[in-house]
């Protein structure tokens, strides 16, 4: 971990040094994105070393034919992964006839990079020695438009410093491109056309299976010294690939400027027939505004996701550093106007994983996209998993559920099953409570009951018929069991009785028999129609309401806890403070029967089933648990450390809420888990964002009232952060010894300071 | 199951009529071999039909790259592939031109194969009109000599019926195969040279990665009317494949013969320089003796693996026709000839499952070779392992145990572990214990204690020190707990105490223990040279006797049983007869958590512990544990049903006992699992072959002695076997009313029957 390369800064994220060795890794840390598209950092022109080219298109994807050591029945036929787009940013260069390639320079000076997260730009600047000894000067802007999301745009500046030579500038567009997670190597794009007018250029090609149809286009321009270069160019295409190279004299000291605007036009959002049409305006478009007037649309779009979304922390530059960090690319990811898409899990940086959706969207995410956004988004979010309703109720049958009975799957992109380990397709059914958690969350946060008897009704009964069928009867124990499941930590598989399972699958049921009975007293006509579409009698309610009543819950007398499973209690309890340092992390040292019979946790467990319902424990017993399991848990899950922080800083353990803060908000900049080149966790930043609003700031619902305790790390001056509640905005300023609220609204709010009722008003400031 | 296509019969295999949907199970069915190498009965001429093609030879395969979808540490790098092998055997005819291929006739009249097990070859006849409507007679005959274990012989005779016309014969050699499980498709044989000596042809090739160098050769021989004919051939050959082509005239009424030798010399056993030199005097020792001359030494060699190993049955032909099925296969598949080879899951039948050694070797297999071979041949079977132990402590190595402890491979073809999935690999590890056993079997039937002094302690003391370090106190249970494995019954994943492993576990510690002290007492040089190589301390005796002190088993006092595992009384407890049919088989029907979750038992568990040691339990501890756990059996397991049938007859209930047989002694015949097609169940025909001789026959030691307690079904009038007991041949016969003893020995021996001492001597039947 901790490459420790990355340059404090308040702002950006900045590297000052060229080193071979972490190329894939800032490529990850820089990567960009508009919400529909994104790529990682990669060098417009050729570079030769060690990369992982990346760009992804938001929602296109493909059904790669799933491979595995031995099949077992249900597993599904293929895994959608996030698909690599053609490639749109690339400028070869060519100084004097050499190729510019960092990895082949025999000197390169005053490298720097930086991803400008205040303004949503990435930056290059270097001096180059060629190995034909021309030195150049090179300095490079990026961004993916905000304002026109189908568009990014690249200014790539050449200064020849030695001499007088020819800078000849390839741009290209390039469909001979290949998934780095790919499993059988197959081709995923068919090129359909390539085509150029004037200085444009259009690849067509359209997924194989999926049929999505993408134009990728460019219109470049090159200027010397400030102006407009007219002239010639050759134009070479292949069957992937379309270049325009444009040669040029360029006398010492004078600075030649590629700009080249590109992107992805897709039959997602246009007529098939009108892509390249589509693309043509947009190219036209952004060259009317030109790159300075893009930029500056760019950097009002991000003040405003910004006025919003910032968290500021002062004295701390890393923990500010982190949360900025966070922030900028979970807007980066997804911005809540496509519902169509969801939050995966590496975002557009990396491919591993594939799919797009996964449990964190209800666990870790709509938290934060609810108090950052319009609440619509989060509604949004939440009706993602209402369309994929019946594909949920497709993949219980294909385990053998009926009736109506809803699993939603591990990971998917369009509402079917990708995942293929029996171990969590089959058995990490606990993600089911999450997507009924998050109907709950919605409703209590936003006080918006509407959707439920709209639409969310329907999900909550399909998974307590679910949890229902899923449950069975012990005779021997005289309760409701759960076998063969897999916890929220995956270092236990197919165990029996996980009490976070057992305990979120009671709530689920308890939930849906809650809300049944408000719909029918009060949305009369809703009521009737579900009823009709679902045929949900009596009896069946009474069967949910037996499993409800009589579950199971693994309890310890002696360790006066709820055991993580059952048997839990046999293992070698050792903690992991008296593990080897070189025995971590243990899912890169151990074999996995090791990793299964230890008693080692990867992410919270049963304190995952403490945050969701804190309000259903004294606090007496989260310490207690916390006291019996934190020692046991090694926080190798991204979604573990978050969790931590806020339930420690509940129990006012500050240095280790801290400890646990500065863990997820730099997870990937200080790489903890050796893997920051594959591409950042993205949904995990929810939760480092949970863990200063929730945990610092303790933020909670209590009967429908906002409620914070705010609590400060001794290493920070002061805090502040802005929640959407209730379309009401509320502003947190913590300090070490008061905290400010402000109102940004049109009537008075009653909020809750450490149990004491205060209301704030509009534009006037309270000190508690 | 039960194509019943099958004609009883008592010593052949034979089907009439052509279907081509049964092409594939026939193949396996007849499939033919002789220890040294084996194939499937594919057709000799081209066959365009659906059909798997597969040669084999033995000891020779292919390290194929591992396929998961998701890795694991620890797993192995590749799956060791029994590796399909060059075809000799094809022989393309042409009738006027037009191809002979039974997949386009206009009609095939009297179609006939039979596998002629007394014997040992399998024929084939039939009338064709081919599209060219011409109308041929075929008769063909094939073996693999025992005699002269590198070769075999093919006679094809066509007689035209319906008019004079050319018959054109091709045989050929092809080196052109594949494996159908191969992983990624990859080529497995490189060939090295193609040639061609007046009648004879070889292509040398070498397998990929493992280097093994193979001639595969052949010599043909055309004759008309029984007089050979020196005709010219054309050869053609290919990268890949050689071909003779042989044009001849044929009357109507005629008969056209080619006779064709072939085979393979390899490297296992020839110098790589002589190949083809060592093949060629093959062939023309085959070609002196000639076809008629081979057939009859086959027929003696058949005649003398018989008279030893054959069970007859009167009265229940489907019954002898299954047994002697059961023994010629394992006659095919391994002769105990070669140290360096063992008995592969499905033989040379297939390729399902690759490797060649599973557990099953130890458990099911040993005995059967031991009481109808030299005991020379079980000891061979012990001394492989002994041979693996240095890559079973690797093993071991890999998932975290130290200090010599041995964990050998679930899967293996040359010691190193190929399996890959972590709930069987990392985690079914009671294939320890069986290999522990099959040590104390030897010695318990052959009274060959020097196997021990010599090599096996040395497996013992590895096999205990894995079992002490994989062990681990449970402060909760006051007792060492084996935590996270998978029992014999593999629909049971990572679970914890499961019995069966835990009281093998257990009784190999105290079996080692007992014979390091023997071996101290009597075998003081052996004691010395082994504790200076293992380094074993007294301390650590003393761990290893503290965990099986205190070993748990789970025990349930409501049932009265020992729980297969923990938590086992929490399932739903509905028996297998209360299973609709339309859900089984199970593991064709049902999503593997269903499968796990669920109390429905693949394969003997409990029951194959009550099975190793009976003698640990009474008779009614057996019945109440057969009564509570067949019940939830399901048999998919090809090596359950053996053990059921043994243990039913015990228990004197002799109907399910006669099931039980019939559905081991039938399960490929018959079909039972719907998977002949893929290849035979080797393995298992060993415990067929157990459930006669242990189960009706009774026969256990009883401190030393052979003890008998005849039981006949009954559907027989009577049954007999033979047994080769501390080099005597004890032959029983067993009718409704009495059983007949005979011994082929020098001295008298005095046996247990019905708990009654009987000495039986040298050719003087006995009556009891």
């Amino acid at each position: 971990m901790n490459h420790n390369y990355i340059k404090p800064d308040h702002w950006s994220i900045i590297e000052e040094g060229f080193d071979a060795s972490r190329v894939k890794s800032s490529e990850s840390l820089m990567s960009i994105g508009n919400g529909a598209m994104g790529q990682r950092a990669n060098f417009e022109e050729h570079y030769s070393g060690d990369t992982f080219q990346g760009s992804y298109v938001a929602g296109v994807y493909y059904p790669d034919k799933t491979r595995v050591g031995w099949w077992k029945n249900g597993y599904p036929e293929y895994f959608a992964k996030v698909l690599n787009a053609p490639n749109w940013i690339g400028i070869n260069v060519a100084v004097n006839g050499e190729q510019l390639d960092l990895a082949k320079c025999i000197a390169i000076e005053n490298f720097r990079r930086e991803l400008n997260m205040k303004e949503g730009w990435l930056s290059r600047s270097f001096t180059a020695t060629l190995q034909n000894s021309v030195k150049v000067k090179v300095d490079t802007k990026r961004f993916l438009s905000l304002d026109i999301d189908a568009l990014g745009a690249i200014e790539y500046k050449v200064t020849p410093l030695s001499n007088d030579c020819q800078i000849d500038f390839s741009p290209y567009l390039d469909n001979a491109i290949t998934n780095e997670d790919s499993n059988w190597d197959d081709k995923f794009w068919d090129v359909l056309s390539i085509n150029h007018d004037n200085e444009q250029a259009f690849i067509v090609s359209k997924t194989m299976k999926t049929d999505f149809y993408v134009c990728t286009s460019m219109q470049t321009q090159v200027s010397l010294n400030g102006a407009i270069l007219n002239q010639d160019k050759t134009v070479n295409d292949s069957i992937n690939q379309i270049a325009f190279t444009y040669n040029s004299k360029v006398s010492q000291g004078d600075t030649i400027v590629i700009t080249k605007y590109g992107g992805y036009i897709s039959d997602r959002n246009h007529d098939r027939n009108d892509l390249i049409s589509v693309a043509k305006s947009t190219l036209e478009k952004a060259s009317e505004l030109g790159f300075d007037g893009l930029l500056e649309k760019q950097k009002q779009a991000w003040a405003k996701i910004w006025d919003m979304a910032d968290i500021t922390i002062n004295g701390d530059v890393a923990a500010q550093q982190g949360i900025r960090f966070n922030i900028f690319h979970l807007n980066q990811t997804y911005l809540g106007t496509d519902h169509r898409l969801n939050i995966g899990p590496k975002g557009f940086t990396g491919e591993k994983y594939g799919g797009s959706t996964y449990w964190d969207t209800e666990a870790y995410c709509i938290q934060f996209y609810m108090a950052t956004k319009d609440q619509n988004v989060a509604k949004s979010l939440l009706e993602y998993r209402y369309n994929h309703l019946d594909k949920a109720i497709e993949n219980a049958e294909k385990l053998g559920f009926s009736n109506g009975a809803a699993l939603y799957p591990m990971v998917t992109m369009n509402g079917e099953e990708c995942h293929n380990e029996w171990e969590i397709t089959f058995e990490e059914i606990h993600r089911n409570g999450a997507i009924s958690f998050a109907i709950f969350n919605y409703y209590r946060y936003t006080g918006d009951y509407s959707y439920i008897p709209e639409k969310g009704l329907e999900v909550l009964i399909g998974i307590a018929r679910f949890w229902q069928q899923r449950a069975n009867f012990s005779a021997s124990k005289q309760a409701h069991v759960i076998l063969g499941v897999t916890g929220p930590n995956e270092y236990e598989n197919n165990v029996n009785n996980n009490w976070y399972t057992n305990y979120i699958a009671k709530w689920c049921i308890d939930y849906a028999l809650e809300n049944i009975s408000i719909v029918a007293r009060e949305y009369g006509s809703d009521y009737t129609r579900i009823m009709n579409k679902v045929n949900l009698s009596k009896a069946e309610m009474q069967d949910w309401k037996t499993v409800a009543d009589t579950m199971y819950f693994p309890y310890s007398e002696d360790e006066n806890v709820y055991l993580q499973q059952d048997g839990f209690l046999d293992k070698a309890l050792i903690t992991v403070g008296d593990l080897p340092q070189s025995e971590r992390p243990i899912n890169q040292k151990w074999s996995w029967d090791r990793i299964l019979r230890s008693p080692y946790i990867k992410q919270a467990d049963i304190l995952q089933g403490f945050y969701f319902f804190e309000d259903h424990f004294s606090t007496e017993e989260l310490e207690r648990h916390f006291d019996f399991y934190e020692p046991f848990t090694v926080h190798e899950s991204s979604l573990s450390p978050c969790v931590h922080s806020i339930q420690a800083a509940k129990l006012n353990r500050m240095k280790q809420a801290y400890d646990f803060y500065l863990r997820t908000s730099r997870l990937d900049l200080d790489d903890y888990n050796h893997e920051v080149e594959e591409g950042l966790h993205i949904t995990s930043m929810a939760g480092t964002w949970m863990s200063i609003v929730e945990g610092f700031g303790g933020m909670r619902l209590v009967d429908g009232t906002l409620s914070f305790e705010p609590k400060i790390p001794e290493q920070w001056e002061s805090y502040s952060f802005k929640v959407n509640f209730r379309n009401q905005i509320i502003k947190v300023n913590a300090c070490k010894t008061n905290t400010h609220f402000e109102l940004e609204g049109q009537h008075d709010l009653d909020i809750l300071v450490n149990g004491n009722t205060v209301t704030i008003s509009p534009n006037n400031l309270v000190t508690v």
